[in-house]
């Protein structure tokens, strides 16, 4: 077989969705049977209008860079095929030759990876398809882990981990941090990771985050506020972290006052659930008011989630490199409809070989962090989550908190006016 | 004079406050006649409580990593001294044998340490005390920059670079964030940098920030509209910097529905101010729907800004560091009531030299950003403003767009359905 490839690159982009489309353009060169290598300009939509860049013109030397990049170089979409586009697609294909199809994307792109297959049957239209995954999210079924999920981890872990040392320069002061997760708690579970750059591994019972909620785990106003309150009753300061789909958990009978807030259109990149949860804490937490006011405050940390420059995680970057050239390689070899998939090769020292799995496990479907990995009380993780999250990061920056002793005290007790 | 050395750390914290906080510990071992070197437990509350930790205890091996964390590593306080304080203070500086006093904190600490000094004067205790910079706003006058403002440079344009292209992975997207900075805008012409880590040197008028709002600057709603209409229709999207004292310069009167939300209050770190930009933006710009929806979407940066783990700037480190040492060396010379400063050297390669200034002239202003580093249009930054910041960030990660050629379209228009 023999034409042109095509790349695209769909839904929300990560830290290191270029390195899969830099893995396909390196490993592309080594098959003259690939006469060009075009990237779809938007995802679907550059498909359907003919929108292709020619990314057999760029030179060698750009690709590094363009693999470091946040962001879908190519652009990306959200559209989901119709039966309409279909028809479309394929008087595209035929019209440039396109017998190459790499999908970069999340369970929905695979779903439309699917669509294509289906209607190419249809046709006898003679096409290959991988999809290359790329989400956050890291919901993704059969791989280990999702690219984009090492980095993103490591930044919302960098994040609390100091934010966690801002919080703890005040009194009284509670922090919640409110990150992406609709569904699946992995994102939340990955601030985890701000207590492992303590050194001190003592500190790591008083470090944050202190309490973390997934959208796996029941989640009730009640048990939230206990949960601070134990947390302040013993370190007098608390860090906090949501996922955003806990906003769907609220029960909004309860706190009627609140439902119209909570819309699930709203919800993602607004502050409501950070400031509501705040609210909450402001009107119920008993604190020792001879140390000040309670402070409380949120951050809803939006997309420097997923595109922080200069963070992401060199795992993530290789093992995205790697999916992208080798599924080029399998393809070439005659895969298709198949997904590539990482998978943890058991062993002191962790890699990952890189497998193939059928599109149709992935499609549509979502992995959520198994009970496991979750605490007992739901609100943390446990050390089997820690085994399988680290290796995934890379080093983390060595911080420390004083644990100085205090001077004795030589006067008597001060009562300011 | 002998006796016992007190360090304050007050106000926000910074990525780097703790490197001035080891550097008064590094030079105070060169000098026998400080006994001790306490650290005052939560800023001016520890003070006038007592609560003082022994940081002599300290192995020497800990303050590299303290120095690394972020947030305030002996707790800090937002409290002004009160008469019935200063008092106290005396107390507390006589049962101690306290005759140095290191004050780490922005131009509200100066002022505190003023009253400290008049006080002493008053009760002709001998004490010196000498200032330490220390603000992410930058906002001090007399020093070149302030050491805390390399780093949240750092960090927000690094946030702004990677956020510029995820949003260009989308059509018709509108992106703003809101940052730090009441009366100054440092921190926001800061995001410019972002346009410097492009390798690409012609990229540079495409890549964002493309608009960026100081306080220094009038601030209009229809000259905002204006400009990111223009935006929009030379580059299809935008990337916007807002200051969050832009809050402060609306027209509450003419868009009276908004009023109660721009409270002084609630400014910091609540999304109000992006919201209400981004649905300005989404009801106003007039956008080419044949691309799809108008994706318009704020992020308030929080805290993230002055405490992410892992992003501070080297040279930034490195200053605050050296000027905590310097204080320590100008003090045990005789020097008082004055501040460190950082003062730059002229020449090819950037260097400062560190200087001392008179706490008067710190103490309760504020310098804001001169007119000739904004341009002419008010909405960016002139090169001015790169040559006197570049120096102070380090390194920027190398990224890159793709500027592709399209590939001939061979098809007829396709219209979806």
């Amino acid at each position: 077989m023999r034409g042109n490839a095509l790349v695209i690159q769909s839904g929300g982009p990560t830290a290191v969705i270029n390195q899969s489309l830099a893995g396909v353009m390196a490993a592309s060169r080594d098959y003259p049977n690939i006469e060009n290598v075009y990237g779809s300009y938007h995802g679907l939509h550059g498909l359907l209008h003919e929108n292709f860049l020619d990314l057999s013109l760029e030179p060698v030397s750009v690709w590094k860079e363009i693999a470091n990049s946040p962001g879908a170089a190519l652009g990306s979409a959200r559209i989901k095929p119709k039966n309409s586009d279909l028809e479309r697609v394929f008087n595209v294909f035929t019209a440039h030759n396109i017998k190459f199809l790499f999908y970069i994307g999340g369970n929905d792109s695979a779903e439309a990876a699917q669509l294509i297959r289906e209607e190419a049957n249809r046709l006898s239209y003679d096409v290959r398809i991988i999809h290359v995954p790329k989400t956050i999210d890291n919901d993704l079924m059969v791989t280990d882990h999702c690219p984009g999920f090492g980095s993103v981890a490591k930044v919302v872990s960098n994040i609390v981990a100091g934010d966690d040392l801002d919080n703890r320069s005040f009194y009284n002061s509670v922090k919640i941090n409110v990150v992406m997760g609709r569904h699946a708690g992995w994102i939340a579970a990955a601030t985890a990771i701000a207590k492992k750059g303590h050194i001190d591994v003592e500190a790591h019972d008083e470090v944050g985050p202190h309490l973390i909620y997934l959208p796996e785990v029941d989640f009730t106003l009640q048990k939230f506020l206990d949960d601070v309150q134990n947390t302040y009753d013993r370190l007098g300061r608390a860090t906090i972290t949501v996922a955003e789909g806990i906003a769907d958990k609220l029960d909004h009978d309860k706190f009627a006052g609140e439902q119209d807030e909570f819309g699930n259109a709203q919800l993602s990149g607004s502050g409501q659930l950070g400031d509501f949860l705040s609210n909450l804490i402001k009107k119920n937490l008993k604190f020792n008011s001879t140390l000040g006011n309670l402070r409380c405050r949120s951050d809803t940390l939006g997309y420097i989630q997923r595109s922080l420059a200069g963070m992401a995680s060199h795992i993530d970057q290789t093992e995205s490199f790697q999916l992208g050239s080798q599924a080029l390689h399998y393809m070439m070899s005659g895969e298709t409809d198949k997904m590539v998939t990482l998978e943890r090769i058991p062993g002191q020292t962790y890699s990952c070989s890189i497998g193939l799995c059928d599109l149709k496990l992935v499609a549509q479907k979502t992995k959520l962090v198994p009970r496991s990995m979750i605490n007992s009380q739901g609100n943390g993780v446990t050390e089997e989550f820690y085994e399988y999250v680290l290796p995934l990061i890379g080093d983390l920056p060595e911080i420390r908190a004083l644990k100085t002793p205090h001077v004795e005290k030589k006067l008597p007790t001060y009562v300011r006016l």
